[in-house]
């Protein structure tokens, strides 16, 4: 089975790391650009797993993610 | 409009970083993970461009990806 795991910054937290990439696409030309806010996944292939979707739910809180300053989606695709 | 752009390394490329997290994950307990891949993600929003799809790809293929040895996706939301 293969699942995705979505981390980003919350949105109350600063992401410097989207702002420059920001800066940098307006200053290139791309002025339609607001805002960019950065953010990571993982592809996730679990096989034989009792409850996969609870399983991916630890992994991404306690691994993945650190939940002080980001949030986490999982994905369940097929 | 916000959109998504989804950068991971292609198939064919190795990715040492989602193999060094499989790893850890299988000696952590989660012996069902057979494989992790890591991509990273930009949500971006953008306003009154004439042709957001194709300003976007370009974004993407041009600054925000390495095509040699990265895939793109680009998912307009809303």
């Amino acid at each position: 089975m293969k699942a995705r795991v979505y981390v980003a910054m919350k949105k109350t937290v600063l992401d410097p790391q989207g702002q420059a990439i920001c800066t940098a696409l307006n200053r290139h030309g791309h002025t339609s650009i607001s805002e960019v806010r950065q953010g990571k996944y993982f592809e996730i292939e679990i096989d034989g797993a009792t409850d996969a979707q609870a399983e991916l739910d630890e992994i991404a809180r306690e691994v993945l993610s650190n939940p002080v300053i980001e949030d986490y989606r999982v994905e369940l695709i097929a």
